[in-house]
């Protein structure tokens, strides 16, 4: 069964192949946009309100004046989800400065352009179950990380820089100090306390990192948003990555070394199945 | 008089109207991509091999494999120029790393996606002869600022930062060492001698620094390639920019103190001179 993919683009429902967009879009030329990705299960968005929270801030940031309420992006949103008939995945939306001729300033006149579409997809079950290895990186990029922009370079290149080396994902660290990894947040334990790099402008506010601090919190879990050392990363009780498309995964190998017993370790186990109950059922 | 805009993509030329950008491109949501600017003076391209050299730099860094010769590009560009009937102005183009779902990694099989216009513009003739004001901002970019990528919000910010505050534009510092401007290098003339940024990690590369560092020593002027502070710069006896559209633009006053007189110096202006001296004629 292949079903034509509806793109939302401004306020129309557009089929893919139909859509196309300007070359003179400041996001195709210059980056200038940002993005979100919200999760889909069972036909509901997760965490909308965080993810729309990070929207709004973000475009502030940005200067880029969002063209609809929240409640009206929502709307579409959902109205998206039942076009493409989506059961399990995310959406995708991201809203660029606007087309106008070339040039660095914010152009006078061109209005904020929103593109969002759906992509299915099911729980990663087997990195879930097993884990994923990393490789150590430096962080290169810019210094405001916790902005989702559409400049996402150094994230391809860091990514790819794992495939290469045969890993899941890179973990990126500003001379030695642990920031994050290419697209989602980095934790360890150490002696059953959980540590994870404050939210400042070195990493972006996951979503999933606030869930999973929330979860700790539940649990009765120590946790301390304080920066860590790479020799603190390789030394640690667990690893595990916190995001959207991730939830809760494993590291169980960095550079080559096994991260304590080489397996999925306890307090993993005990924040993935907090995580499990808080997807929202049919 | 008003003419259709024609384009370059791929190996079409096509009209702007009819040019169609995919939603999957990655340069549309990761700005996985470069770019090059090349001086056309006369309906002639200016110092093209270099910024040859420069593409193919940047697409080796990226991994982004061309998808043409030199002599082949170039030899289309030209064609562009003709058609577009361009006299002054300049050839943009930008390469992506080709349309596929949106995934970090690189794609198993996207084909790179060459795009090119022209436009048309004259000398900046006002500011070539009274200068800019330009304010000090943090450089806050990635440290691959070498590579001709983009990814240009950070760029974007900065310029804009530059208009909010009434001046032409920014200088970039970090911790108090001078990198560049928003678009173009900085160069500072102290008792006879310029200074500017060594070309590393830090700074673009750009091809009208590299003419004048040629043209400086043409005129017997010393030039150091080496790193200076805020304080340098401020007390300068004459500071300018130099970029492919700018030339060699005075920057006359900084964060509201005039530099030297507060006029174009004399070393600048022999720089100007000459560097008009290398403009093709017909």
């Amino acid at each position: 069964m292949s079903m034509t993919q509806i793109y939302l683009y401004q306020n129309e429902f557009v089929a893919k192949e139909a859509l196309h967009i300007s070359p003179e879009d400041r996001g195709y030329y210059f980056g200038d946009g940002l993005y979100e990705v919200i999760r889909v299960y069972n036909g509901k968005l997760y965490e909308a309100g965080p993810h729309f929270a990070r929207l709004t801030r973000t475009a502030e940031a940005l200067r880029i004046p969002l063209p609809f309420t929240e409640d009206e992006l929502s709307a579409q949103l959902e109205k998206l989800i039942q076009v493409n008939e989506l059961h399990e995945g995310s959406v995708y939306m991201q809203i660029t400065r606007g087309a106008a001729p070339r040039s660095h300033p914010f152009p006078a006149s061109a209005e904020p352009i929103l593109m969002a579409y759906t992509t299915s997809y099911q729980r990663p079950v087997a990195t879930l179950e097993e884990g994923i290895t990393a490789v150590t990186t430096d962080d290169i990029r810019w210094l405001r990380c916790d902005l989702k922009t559409l400049n996402l370079l150094p994230n391809v290149m860091a990514k790819q820089h794992a495939m290469d080396q045969g890993a899941g994902d890179v973990i990126f660290h500003r001379s030695g100090t642990v920031t994050e990894s290419s697209s989602s947040n980095v934790m360890i334990v150490k002696n059953n306390v959980i540590k994870t790099h404050p939210a400042n402008n070195l990493i972006l506010h996951g979503i999933t990192r606030l869930v999973v601090l929330r979860l700790a919190k539940q649990e009765g879990i120590q946790l301390e948003e304080a920066a860590f050392t790479v020799d603190e990363l390789l030394n640690a009780d667990e690893v595990f990555i916190t995001s959207t498309t991730a939830e809760v995964t494993p590291v169980i190998q960095i550079d080559g070394k096994a991260i304590g017993s080489g397996k999925p370790g306890p307090l993993t186990r005990q924040l993935q199945t907090a995580f499990e109950a808080t997807i929202p059922s049919k």
